[in-house]
């Protein structure tokens, strides 16, 4: 059982992979989500990659892991989707965000600098992003879709006819060359990341608030649930709609806001929007990343 | 010069592939687009199809056809991210909208009953909406992303390895056989369909208008864009957020409300509209299709 992990100072003192202190991210190693777990929790953090966002999310409410870490929004492609279905069914709680520029390249093979490329792999996030090029570029490629950009440099470095769309980082971890460089759609692409946990975070000294609210089926609701935030000049900086998926055409709306739960104004929100709204779910506070996000 | 097409009476009076009569849909052939392009056009449209949504915008700004007809929100998976694009991008204008049941099928070619399926292929918005199956079911099957479900479909019928996540009619349309049926993760799954063209619709009975909306990035900014649907007691039908494009974490709101541009009330909303949002383009005022959708 003297395995080399045991041998490992930090690793010993932060227990085996069962361990509540180990951070699951959205693997395989490369993404750019590791990227987003490096930046929050530095090098000493003990990573492991999970295949999906799903799994991440199972790993923190389970207590395998005390973090997750998973993408949630695109500055060009916009939600991602799973990351908010698992939200609206998990009940473990956001307690960070890192925001990361996301560059594109596409990959391939050491040794397929002139081969025709006939399939293009990548993360279904990253091939939206990269759309207008790819329809230009390679109109005719066949499009694999999966778990990952990693993934997608996996798939390219065993098959010359793939080429993978994924960061500079998946490159150098899988033996790859870049023949295209930046090649997503907008110059300005970034990624938000979320990390989640299954307890709140402490008040930093910037906080932003995450909360579902399912909205009654009647007109003017969506305007009655924002009425508070105006009321008392609290900003929000995002709200989204998402299918409630329990019947047809019901819609949940995420909505995200500056301020820490348990302040003296956002309890004052809370009080007023009970009165206007079927159901709240507060999805978690958390420090503000340091980064300029929009109002309204 | 004398084709079957010419001896075709409808072909003749409504002229060839170019007749600014012909309809454009998402094809290929056997998709649910091509359902819905029948229930909007009846037996007597000359439809055409085109390989991606943009192809069928294009073909629509370009009047290469008079009609076009692409998929726009599912109810289980939400927005078309690259149909709401389009309709940032485009100067065409929505003239009507369907609504179609959509029950998904796992289809394989007729010899293959028995042997084990590594690939999945379907539409990346049909992956989604039977996300828990696969997940359940095959869990280690590589996803390939197709423009089509109809396109994953004659996959299938070429390999073995494949099954396609399609409808019925493309079982019947490529020759395979449905081994798992009704493999949506909802029940109640429907996908609502834009029927777009270069003209605007007349007025019907009852009517909805599309709008898109650039807020100003200040607080309060959203509230003040509901605030004159509440004032005149206007519901609105649907709001969805997509990235702006312009800059990094700007977005867009796509409002759907219900009442014609040219309703005397509808008016005095733009009127109101115009004084606190920084851009409205107008996407078009349609009948409402035969359904209960939602207010708020």
């Amino acid at each position: 059982m003297h395995s080399k992990k045991a041998l490992n100072p930090r690793t010993k003192k932060e227990g085996s992979l069962k361990s509540p202190t180990t951070i699951a991210f959205l693997g395989p190693e490369g993404t750019f989500t590791e990227l987003a777990a490096l930046e929050h929790f530095g090098r000493g953090g003990d990573l492991k990659p999970y295949a999906s966002i799903d799994d991440v999310f199972a790993a923190v409410a389970q207590k395998h892991v005390k973090h997750g870490v998973v993408p949630v929004e695109n500055s060009t492609e916009g939600a991602v989707n799973n990351t908010q279905d698992c939200l609206i069914d998990s009940l473990v709680r956001i307690v960070g965000e890192v925001i990361l520029p996301v560059e594109h390249h596409l990959l391939v093979g050491k040794d397929n600098r002139t081969k025709p490329l006939t399939k293009i792999a990548s993360h279904k996030q990253s091939l939206a992003q990269c759309r207008k090029w790819i329809l230009k570029n390679h109109p005719n490629a066949q499009l694999l879709e999966c778990a990952s950009n990693a993934e997608a440099a996996q798939l390219a470095a065993s098959d010359d006819s793939i080429g993978a769309i994924a960061g500079k980082r998946a490159a150098d971890r899988y033996g790859l060359i870049s023949i295209n460089q930046k090649i997503q759609d907008q110059r300005h692409n970034s990624t938000r990341f979320l990390v989640i946990s299954d307890k709140d975070a402490r008040p930093a000294v910037n906080n932003k608030t995450s909360l579902l609210i399912y909205a009654e089926n009647k007109p003017g609701s969506l305007y009655r649930i924002l009425e508070p935030f105006e009321n008392l000049q609290i900003s929000l900086t995002k709200i989204e709609t998402r299918p409630s998926k329990i019947e047809a055409w019901a819609y949940v709306f995420f909505i995200d806001f500056e301020g820490h739960i348990t302040d003296k104004l956002v309890e004052k929100v809370f009080i007023q929007l009970r009165k206007c709204s079927a159901e709240i779910k507060i999805l978690g506070s958390y420090p503000v990343f340091k980064t300029e996000q929009r109002n309204f």
